[in-house]
């Protein structure tokens, strides 16, 4: 291609003009289709109906879209992501010459927004759907508050009402992404809370939790369906979610191809799958239909190996057991991870589309240990300049490593990663790390058995 | 022009092609030229050779260099510049419709990297020159560790020593950005320290000290003067200082030159003065030389107001009195803003290079209160998605200021305003504000007297 004499500049930026004007959904390009959610009531698939009333409307019709390839991004949406987007795809030079190999290797940098991370192309998304229908508000949950500081901003934006349930502990122990949130005008309350049925009731059960994500979800439910004009929104794991991030991939083809960069490796961390099924959402389109071979790598934390060591099967998506069921690699519900896990990637299953993607063959996954995530992280930022979020850092962790193993063969492979965030927030993670104080955890055989054990029994 | 009917986008990245090649010395094309750094012993000028003792060679070159117009940047800070610049010129359609006001409004965003400010500018620049010389690393002071930070980014790039003194109440209160600075390599160290005369001096004294900016200072130089291999750095006030910022209006005038557009205003929050000159310097040059005019305001904060209420004096640069002495806008060493000032521009002077501007009437200065100062940052995150740096309000108040004139006057005036940095390490100010318990701080007259009182006697 004439193209691939251009010079490649630290950072490729698209013009407006480039900046995609659709949203790709995968699944029309799947030939095995990820599972329907099931009804945990009656087992039956959800229908719009009954997802409506927990969901807006154009999102469940999203949500349950197995077949529309494209859908065009709303104008409103486009002019928000104007604010913050195109995000950069920069070529990391000084980390190839630190490691020097012959790879050349290449990261979409998400993390150029107060929100810190990918979280609001998807916020922004559900926040004007809200809109749009003519809500009030939204609730959510938030463990340490990315995706609450992401759907705040959004809110503020469209002028719609945000109630975020944040984890107890959290809400204490990490004030800062808090303050955000009451920036940008969200309410914020510690999970448990008395304002919901469900809170008062585990406050009375144990009066001194210091509240779970399980909870926080069942009572963001619960506020949003007995109130009036409002509805619930979710950050990663749904349908929805992985079309909206689509635009993190597209964004990264447009710059490739204008250079005429062809990736042979994607890589992203994978936790509910946000930010991996957005990355690779165009390039496995590519590979589905047959016209482009690459290979995709999910890196998830060694302490919460769901795809490495889970189940392909149905299971709850919350602790409460309150939503809907989900097909996916899941470790159970039940499964909680060591609390001396420092990053996110924490979710107990992973998105339906992921899961049915990587029971299929078309991805890998690799699990990796947090000590040498944080070494990465660290390696990483004295090169390269930016902070990583330790989510972020489970793909660095596996692109080093495919950068040296390309140095030993002398493969002159193009590694394509997902940046996802910064570390701003982290810094007690840092510390510890810096402290020696960071140690590994891999969940035994007999613990995982144990959280298996809370998979639903009746359907496979 | 035929450029005038471009399109605006939301944001303006040059191309790395279009990125200034050369740093622009403001004092070429100064009539009066600021007045030079003064030995305390001697009280005369001081020497290349005085200078070269505690600041790198090229830098010292740099800091009496009054004549030559344009400094090529060394190709080395060119590449680092490209892992975070071009920094985004900012159009900020949203804050203009939240305040329907016919006035245009662009930002400079300097926050795009992790020390979360335009102090990498400098800091990288300082660094190269010091790794040039051969020399084995700096020294330096920090308050919250902005600056710090920076620096310690930069020696990681160049493989140099970086020793930070850190006040003590900052190390032990604001342990995150002490983090990133350790990330980094850098060694930090709580001020006052054992590790030197001065701090051992100043612990025997005062035993439960939490320890001062001008203590640090003054560890900081007697540790570089000390060890050989090592010089001190600073990272504002300086003339070098603001040449290098100067690719803050370099960057900015090319891309306004692109798309046809030409600042009223030109608004900036002055501390030591590193933003603002580097922010104005290439317009200022036009206005020096008699080219076209512009509007210039210097935003200060009431609780520290060197230009607005200060003297235009030889003053101590440190309260430690070791530093060389400078002309400049003052309050006095001895002044120490109010506990409840939460953000930065705490420093009792002004850039001699700003200070004769002003002296001159080349440039306005306003004074604004902080809480006023909060409302405006967080009006601003609100629509425009940022959320802004303490120090970057108060210029952010101001532009708000005068957009709101332009809608009473009808006036569509451009109005370019500097925004240094992210306030995402300034979350405690931020929730006070929140909770109603931030207040106002102006110094009395005598509070002033009493600072002035602290002015060298000898010299007007």
């Amino acid at each position: 291609m004439s193209t691939e004499n251009k010079t490649i500049p630290y950072k490729i930026y698209l013009e407006e003009n480039e900046m995609p004007k659709t949203w790709y959904n995968l699944r029309a390009d799947m030939k095995n289709k990820p599972a329907p959610l099931l009804n945990p009531a009656t087992l039956q698939p959800m229908t719009a109906e009954e997802l409506s009333a927990v969901f807006c409307d154009e999102l469940v019709k999203q949500e349950l879209d197995n077949d529309t390839r494209d859908y065009p991004i709303p104008q409103e949406i486009q002019d928000f992501y104007k604010m913050y987007r195109p995000s950069p795809l920069v070529r990391a030079y000084c980390l190839e010459k630190k490691l020097q190999t012959p790879a050349k290797i290449y990261y979409k940098f998400e993390g150029n927004n107060t929100s810190g991370s990918h979280k609001l192309n998807s916020a922004i998304a559900q926040a004007y759907y809200a809109k749009m229908q003519g809500l009030k508000g939204v609730t959510t949950e938030t463990g340490a508050g990315q995706w609450g500081t992401a759907l705040s901003m959004a809110c503020s934006y469209f002028g719609l009402d945000c109630k975020v349930f944040m984890v107890k502990v959290s809400y204490e122990q990490k004030p800062f992404r808090r303050e955000v949130m009451r920036t940008y005008g969200a309410s914020v309350v510690p999970s448990p809370s008395d304002t919901t049925q469900v809170g008062r009731k585990i406050l009375a059960e144990f009066p001194g939790t210091t509240g779970s994500l399980g909870c926080a979800i069942s009572e963001a439910v619960e506020t949003a369906v007995s109130n009036p004009g409002y509805r619930y929104v979710l950050g990663s794991v749904l349908n929805q979610v992985l079309l909206h991030q689509s635009v993190i991939g597209m964004e990264s083809k447009i710059a490739m191809d204008k250079y005429g960069i062809v990736p042979d490796v994607i890589i992203g961390c994978a936790g509910g799958g946000s930010n991996l099924g957005g990355l690779i959402a165009p390039f496995m389109g590519e590979k589905l239909r047959g016209e482009r071979d690459y290979q995709f790598i999910a890196v998830e934390p060694a302490s919460c190996p769901s795809l490495t060591r889970g189940r392909f099967a149905y299971d709850f998506c919350d602790t409460g057991k309150v939503c809907p069921m989900a097909k996916m690699y899941t470790l159970g519900s039940g499964f909680i991870p060591s609390p001396n896990h420092a990053g996110g990637l924490r979710y107990h299953g992973m998105s339906s589309i992921l899961s049915q993607l990587y029971d299929d063959g078309y991805m890998e996954a690799r699990s990796v240990e947090q000590t040498s995530v944080f070494r990465a992280a660290e390696e990483f930022a004295r090169v390269e300049g930016i902070l990583p979020a330790p989510e972020s850092s489970h793909a660095i962790r596996v692109a080093i490593d495919e950068a040296l193993k390309c140095k030993e063969t002398g493969e002159e492979k193009t590694i394509l990663f997902g940046l996802t965030g910064t570390g701003y927030f982290d810094l007690v993670a840092y510390e510890k790390f810096h402290n020696g104080e960071m140690s590994d955890y891999i969940p035994s055989d007999e613990d995982l058995q144990k959280s298996f054990a809370t998979l639903p029994k009746v359907i496979g």
